[in-house]
């Protein structure tokens, strides 16, 4: 069947430029952006470990996992029905339906949609903004994946924690301000933070994104890992970039 | 009186290059290193503040601090007989008995050592080392200044918050490793982590120091600064270390 049959009217087709594997997503409403990409390169999934991704949006996360690693299974979660019903085309044209299941639901319930301690790697790329000014975004499905409407950061820690096998981790892409409250509810919830990697988008200036792993009943001793840099120049890459980038199948 | 006329046997006195200040230490004993450079880099003290150093060893920091801010009053707390007392013939040296007050004490009693909730600038180099093999270090006043010994990081952080007015801060340098406990103690003694800047050797390897603010009652979010890079190649500093250090005064 022809790739583009799997098209709905306003979508397109993404090519991820890893293994052949493409992503159907709809410009008008949320698409993956570079925290997808590198919350990939972050994650670790043991040889046919079984793993679950908490918000999947559209599904970038199990399909770059399911084409990087040699995970078993990947489960996806997804409350939004548009991004459930996009996700599961694209794992469809991908031919990829034995590896990657998704499940529309919610977060909040994911310990009873799931089996509790099964899980050898959770992650997820969940909203990052807690301000609270009542509607955020006139487009609901972006306020959605952005701001913590439908469930908190605690709620996916929860989750993850109760997901997880005992000395699993959980991976996680956020906002650093909000680093002194994450390690709170991780530890809260018996993961202990392992290791950090602070994302900035230049040299000289502040981080904007952190990428976290926490190990469920991990002893106390946190690794930083050396920061990663975006840019060099506007609009020019660094090679540390690129390097992520062709090792996640992107050529930009 | 002659500047040499304040030495003991074996110390020697090194130029710390601002305001024509000097510092007493014993080569055999413990002297300061980067560490205490750069957090008299990084402490803030407000105009005319009152402020207040937890384990201040030789007094490095507040000579630094008296020479960099407009303190109005430095006092500086020692539990090792010996660093007090080179301490207080480096204040006299250097004209500054007005200034720092250096008082032999133990930091967990600093609250009643001092007057509770008068300070604007609570700062600390306590020690990084929480390894629980027996003595670590023949040379025991070494081993007190690295290992905790005497006082725990808690300690520092309970002490440190109950002298502390309201809405002011504390400075601390500390070990990347341990900033998932940092952060929870932080917290539980009221002091919410505001700024952080991770300190590495070389820009491609892991920080082996972590710089931190945490503002008394204050609310949550962190701000991180650009990392501090200290060499560019095996024995040359970057341009940013060399900046750091000729605004502290030293020329190296």
């Amino acid at each position: 069947m022809d790739k583009e049959a799997y098209l709905h009217s306003g979508e397109r087709l993404d090519d991820l430029q890893i293994k052949d594997y493409f992503i159907i997503q709809h410009p008008d409403k949320f698409c993956f952006g570079m925290d997808a990409v590198l919350l990939s390169h972050f994650v670790q999934i043991p040889e046919n470990g079984r793993a679950l991704d908490l918000g999947t949006g559209t599904g970038i996360l199990p399909i770059l996992l399911a084409a990087k690693t040699n995970a078993a299974h990947i489960d996806a979660l997804e409350i939004q029905t548009e991004s459930v019903d996009m996700a599961r085309r694209s794992i469809l044209l991908n031919g990829l339906s034995e590896k990657i299941e998704i499940t529309e639901g919610d977060i909040k319930e994911a310990s009873s949609i799931y089996k509790k301690g099964i899980y050898d790697a959770v992650f997820s790329n969940p909203p990052y903004m807690n301000e609270n000014h009542g509607l955020k975004n006139p487009e609901l499905p972006k306020a959605i994946a952005r701001h913590e409407i439908l469930c908190t950061l605690e709620d996916v820690v929860r989750e993850a924690s109760l997901l997880l096998k005992p000395k699993k981790s959980f991976f996680l892409i956020h906002r650093p301000h909000r680093l002194a409250e994450i390690f709170e509810v991780f530890r809260k919830h018996h993961l202990e933070p392992k290791r950090m990697c602070m994302v900035h988008p230049y040299i000289h200036k502040e981080p904007n994104m952190v990428l976290l792993e926490g190990v469920k009943d991990g002893n106390p001793m946190l690794k930083t890992e050396p920061p990663i840099i975006v840019y060099q120049s506007p609009g020019k890459y660094t090679g540390q970039l690129l390097e992520i980038y062709r090792s996640d199948g992107f050529r930009k």
